[in-house]
């Protein structure tokens, strides 16, 4: 017997996504009668980007990923170019600033949504009406880490469903108080997602079943919960940047104690 | 129609696991016939930590992180305490090295398995026997990521299967070679597994299934595979730590030049 059941699966393709294209319409044709009362779905970052127009020519993705910046977190010179590790316009810290130029139309790069979380909301209401379901939309992107190899998916947009699930004060299997407090739901459901939209597969949309316990009203938090604020980050800036500023600092101070003393 | 569907599930509770216990054993019984040729088995670190005999009493707690730490990340005063992020014996960077007081036996915490990856083999090769069906096993533990609010579930040791699903040069489907590149599955698998597996619920072991792709040879790379090595980190210290070190040594020159100079 299943005590517990999730379900993930794809609605196929969508062909190309045109820019003024209503994805939630879109969706709705492709779910046809398929979504359920409090499912969750999972929408590629590329398509709601070609839905709202963000692209621009690929001559410019230097540029554009300057004008994306808000923040250098970290940057490291490869042969032939340099990869940046940025705070972008969205909050988030990605490479490249999340500029991405697989699946996109020849001669341009994608930009991300302006605010995903209102793409995921105006995607959501549209769903949500079309089909008269209580359900969730999450827009994700895929991301490196820190300290791992490879990427994941992540939520940068999240509509009608809690992407945090706070066990704060709930108890463990022993009554002891549990140590990690918050499930970051919203990326395990990115990454769960992807699993089934792959990268190359045409599958843009996935739809996850089982988690209806976290759908509830639109105005609850979207993805930019999820961003921890970078004056509270413990790796705000990269170990290099980090210890070149420290350096500076330390230099102008050393050199002025030295001097001193020289003088003495 | 599904174009491709993952299912995720879980076995149901295991009762108290003691010392020396025979996991692969218990999770075929408690499988029963619900497993089939190419699913995932995502295993909670926390009762291969308890089969294993990987606890120390409580008060031992703080010489227990420092035990298990090989290297310190980063590390932040509390009111009552200091958090310490470390790179720990398994090579994990993570809060308290991953000793965890949680769904402990009472007076004890539980450090994490000496090698997750051959734990995770162990189990692999005794469900492969018990079953005749080609299955992969992953062992799972929960964490904070930089940047990101809120943990996840990640791949502390697997055996079966492939952990990363390498997409270089593959083509996007315009054609285009892909920025995203190699997908840490294993993650993402044990992201999806913890959605239904939770914190609290008393079910330990997740199955997935839908990803018989990935599951292969025994002697495929382990969850070490996702674990990027030091040197080309560039997180691979706090950004406090790093400003300190680059702090020490720019005072250091600074102060002889300038003492230099003021001789001069």
């Amino acid at each position: 017997m299943e005590l517990f059941g999730l379900k993930v699966f794809t609605l196929g393709g969508f062909g190309e996504i045109e820019a003024g294209d209503d994805l939630g319409g879109l969706i709705a044709e492709a779910a046809q009668s398929r979504l359920l009362d409090g499912d969750i779905v999972a929408v590629t970052s590329k398509i709601v980007s070609k839905a709202e127009g963000r692209v621009v020519a690929a001559v410019d993705r230097e540029q554009a990923i300057t004008d994306e910046t808000v923040r250098v977190v970290a940057s490291r010179a490869y042969p032939g170019g340099v990869t940046r590790i940025v705070e972008n316009r969205q909050g988030l810290v990605m490479a490249a600033a999340g500029v991405d130029t697989s699946n996109a139309p020849d001669g341009v790069v994608l930009l991300l949504p302006v605010d995903p979380d209102s793409s995921a909301r105006i995607i959501c209401t549209a769903l949500r009406e079309r089909t008269g379901l209580r359900l969730g939309v999450l827009v994700t992107d895929t991301a490196g880490r820190p300290w791992r190899e490879g990427q994941t998916d992540l939520a940068i947009g999240a509509a009608g469903f809690a992407v945090l699930d706070d066990l704060r004060g709930t108890a463990d299997t022993s009554g002891r108080r549990l140590d990690v407090t918050v499930a970051a739901v919203a990326d395990e459901i990115a990454a769960a997602a992807d699993l089934v939209k792959g990268k190359t597969s045409g599958n843009p949309v996935a739809v996850v079943r089982g988690l209806g316990r976290l759908v509830g009203d639109l105005a609850l938090p979207g993805a930019r919960a999820l961003q921890r604020p970078s004056d509270s980050d413990m790796f705000r800036l990269g170990t290099a940047e980090a210890g070149a500023e420290g350096y500076a600092e330390g230099y102008a101070e050393g050199y002025a104690a030295g001097f001193a003393a020289g003088r003495a």
